[in-house]
C-alpha cells in the first residue's frame, strides 16, 4: 500500500494542530490533575493487558512470517511482565517532581522591571522509534507530564501493538481529563507520515529518533524540524599511570560488560605505558574470563601477545558488543588526542588517583559525560536521578547526555513592571 | 561567477575543521586572555578604522552603481562613528562576566557520584546575515567570548567591508593569542558558501540567521544544522478593563512608537470593550500625534469612526513601521484567544491593575517574553542585563527570547566517583 504523500501531510496538519492545542491545555492543568491521569492511563494499559496482548501476538505472528532476527523479534515481543513494567513506568513517572513552572532564574532590573526565566512545556514532541513497543508509552507519559504533546511513530512492525497501546493509554489519560489530541498515532503504518513528521516544520517543535544508527541518520539528514539525537556513543575508559589498579579492573569491568549493548557501554581502553606492563594482563584477564574479546593495538600486543591486532578503523567501531579495542598511551595529552580523533564526544572516563591528572582529562575532554573514576555506564538518567529517561542526546544545543523531564522542557520569560518604558 | 559546490564544501571542511580545533583552544584559555584578545581586536578595529572606511566606500560605490534603497545603503554604510561603537562593543562584551566554566547544577547521588553540569561552548557557530556590516564584529566578540569559533557570511553587497573588518579582527584577536581558524568568512561572495554552511552537519553545530525574513526562512528551509532563528515578532499589548489610563498611554505609545522597525515593538492593540469608549480616543490621539496610523476593526471603528478599517490579514501583519491594528476584545480570555490565533509567541503584554488578570494572561500566553505593565519594547539582551545580545530567537528549544552569551553556551556533565560501578 502505498500512501499519497498529501495525506499524511494532511492528516500530519490536523493532528499537530491539535496537538499544540492540547499541549496548551496540558501545560494550564495542575500538575495532580496531570500525574492522576498518568496513573489512569497505567491503570488502562494493566486493564486492556490481554487486548495489547492479543494485538502483539498478531505482529509477532507477521514478523515470523518474514525474515527477521531473534535478538529484533525479543524486541517486539510484550509479556505479561514487559506490559506490567510499562504500567509501573507510568506510575513512576507520575511520582516524580513537576517540571513545569520552575523559576529558572529571577532578577529585577534597576528600572525595576523584574525577569523570571520560567520552565514550560516545548510544545508538540515528534517520537520516531523502533521495534520495541513499550518505548512509545514510556516516551508519552514524559512527554505528557512536561505537558507536550506527542505525536508516536513506532515500527511497522509493532503498529497493532502500537494501536493498541495507545488506546488503552488514550482511555485512561480523558479519564483523567487530558484532551485526546495530546497523543496521536499516524492512522496507518506508510513512510509517508515519517516524511510529513520530518517536514512538519512549525507543526512540531522537535523530533526525537530513538532506534538503530540508520533510523537516527535518516532522521537527521531529512528533518526539517530540530532533532534530539541519540546518534553513536564510542566511549572510552582512560587508566592512567596513578590508577588504583583495583579500581581500574573494577570499574572497567563494568563499563565494557555490564551490558554491552548500551550507548554508554566502553568501547575502547586506554592505558598510560607505565603501567600497561603491569595492568593490561590483569585486566584483559577479568575481561576474558567474562566473554570479552579485543582488538589490540602493536604495543598492547607487545605486553599482551595473545591479543588480536586490531585492523584500520577498529578504534572507530562502536562495538555494542563483548568486544574492546586496546590502546597504549602516554599520559593525559595522548590519552585526550587519541579521544578527540575517535571519540563521538559521548561519555569517556579516566581512572587515576591523580587529581591533576583528572582535572586535565576532565577539562580536555569534550564529551556529554566526563567520568573520574566512575563506570561510563552511569550515562543513564535513572542512575542521574532524573527517574526515567528518553534517550541520550548526542548533538550540542538544548540538551547533551540524559534526557529527562527537565530536558523536555524550554523556558520562557515573565516581566512584571509598573508602567516601565524603554528609553 | 559561479564557484563549484565542491569548491565551497571543500572550503567549509577546512575552516570548520580548523574552528573546532580553534574553539577548544578558546574552552581552555582563561578568561583574562580571551578578554585581553577581545581588547586587542577592538583597537585593531580602531587602528584599521581608515582602511575599513576605504573597503566601505568601495562597497558602497559598487552599491551606488545598482538599484537599491536609501535605508538599505544606510545599513551598508559604516561612517567613522559605527566604526568606533563597533570598537566599543567589543571592549563591553570584554568586561562581561565569563559565561563558560559555570556550574549549572551540583549534587551528589545515593552512591556518592557527585554530577555537576557545567557551562561549555557549543563549538563552531556559523553566522548568515545581511546588510550591516558591524553584526559581524558583534557576532565575533559574543562567539570569541564564550569560547565558540565562528565562521561568518555577510551580504554580498558588503563583503570588502566584512574583509576589512575581519583582517582587522584577526590581527587583534592573534595578538591576544587566539588561533586565527576561531573566526572564518568564505573567500569569495558566491552564495555556494552559505550553501555550504547550510549542509555542514556535523561541520557547524549552529546556524544563527540575522537579517530579514525571506533569509531566514531560506535558512529555516534548507539548513541541516541546528539554526536560532529570529523570525518574526508579532507583539500584542492588551489594555485590560482595569488599566491605569496614564499608564496604558504611556506604555502604549512606547511599545509601538519608540522603534518601529524592532521585532519586539507592538503591532497590535487590544483593549476591553468595557473602557474602549473613554481610553481608546486617548490612546489613538496619543499614537496620531506621534504619526501612527491605525487598521481598525468594526467595533473599534464604532468608537474612533475616523480610524482606516482593517483589511482581512492586517491583524497577521508584522507592520515594522507607524502602523498599529486595533481590535476590542471582551476580557482576557478572549484576548488570549486573538493573540493564539494571530501572535508569533514572541513578545506580548497586558496593562492591568488586576492581579489575578495579570496572572491568568501570563499563563495563558507562550510567548518568549510576556509582560504585564511594561512596554514589549524590552524584549531586548540589552534591558534583559546580558550586556549584548546576538539576536531574539523565536524557536523553543536551546534558547527563546533575547539571545547573550549564556545562550551561545551549551552544557557537559562531569562525574566524580570512587570506584563506583553500575549495579
Amino acid at each position: 500500500m502505498h500512501v499519497e504523500t498529501d495525506t499524511a501531510t494532511n492528516w500530519l496538519r490536523m493532528a499537530a494542530r491539535d496537538a499544540r492545542e492540547a499541549s496548551g491545555q496540558l501545560a494550564r492543568m495542575p500538575a495532580a490533575a496531570r500525574n492522576a491521569a498518568l496513573v489512569a492511563a497505567a491503570a488502562a494499559l494493566r486493564r486492556h493487558a490481554p487486548a495489547i496482548a492479543e494485538a502483539n501476538a498478531a505482529d509477532l505472528a507477521a514478523f515470523d512470517a518474514g525474515r527477521g532476527t531473534p535478538a529484533f523479534r525479543d524486541r517486539l515481543a510484550l509479556t505479561p511482565a514487559r506490559i506490567a513494567a510499562m504500567a509501573q513506568g507510568l506510575d513512576d513517572i507520575a511520582a516524580l517532581p513537576d517540571p513545569l513552572g520552575r523559576v529558572l532564574a529571577d532578577w529585577t532590573r534597576p528600572n525595576g522591571l523584574r525577569i523570571q526565566r520560567i520552565a514550560t512545556p516545548i510544545g508538540v514532541i515528534g517520537m520516531i522509534y523502533e521495534s520495541r513497543p513499550n518505548v512509545g508509552a514510556d516516551a508519552a507519559g514524559l512527554c505528557l507530564k512536561s505537558g507536550n504533546a506527542v505525536i508516536l511513530r513506532g515500527g511497522s512492525e509493532s503498529f497493532r501493538s502500537a494501536r493498541a497501546i495507545h488506546a488503552a493509554l488514550l482511555e485512561g489519560l480523558q479519564q483523567g481529563g487530558v484532551p485526546a489530541a495530546a497523543i496521536a498515532i499516524p492512522p496507518e503504518t506508510d513512510r509517508a507520515y515519517v516524511g510529513a513528521m520530518l517536514g512538519g516544520a512549525g507543526l512540531i517543535d522537535l523530533i526525537i529518533p530513538r532506534g538503530g544508527k540508520s533510523l537516527v541518520q535518516r532522521v537527521q539528514a531529512e528533518a526539517r524540524v530540530p532533532v534530539l539525537a541519540h546518534a553513536e556513543g564510542l566511549c572510552h575508559t582512560y587508566v592512567h599511570a596513578a590508577a588504583d589498579p583495583a579500581m581500574a579492573r573494577r570499574v572497567l569491568a563494568n563499563a565494557k560488560m555490564r551490558r554491552t549493548g548500551v550507548c554508554g557501554a566502553t568501547e575502547t581502553l586506554l592505558i598510560d605505558a607505565a603501567v600497561a606492563p603491569s595492568l593490561l594482563p590483569l585486566l584483559t584477564a577479568d575481561l576474558r574470563a567474562l566473554g570479552c574479546d579485543f582488538r589490540a593495538d602493536a604495543r598492547a600486543r607487545a605486553i599482551c601477545p595473545e591479543l588480536p591486532a586490531a585492523a584500520a578503523g577498529d578504534f572507530d567501531m562502536e562495538w555494542l558488543d563483548a568486544v574492546l579495542s586496546v590502546a597504549v598511551v602516554d599520559g593525559v595529552a595522548a590519552a585526550l588526542a587519541h579521544i578527540h580523533r575517535h571519540g563521538s564526544e559521548h561519555t569517556d572516563a579516566i581512572i587515576t588517583e591523580d587529581a591533576a591528572a583528572a582535572a586535565q582529562f576532565l577539562a580536555g575532554v569534550d564529551s556529554a559525560v566526563a567520568l573520574w573514576n566512575a563506570s561510563t555506564q552511569f550515562c543513564d538518567g535513572g542512575e542521574f536521578g532524573f527517574g526515567a529517561e528518553i534517550g541520550i542526546a548526542t548533538g550540542r544545543i538544548h540538551a547533551r547526555g540524559p534526557v529527562g523531564l527537565e530536558q523536555l522542557t524550554t523556558f520562557r520569560y515573565v516581566l512584571t513592571g509598573s508602567g516601565q518604558v524603554r528609553p
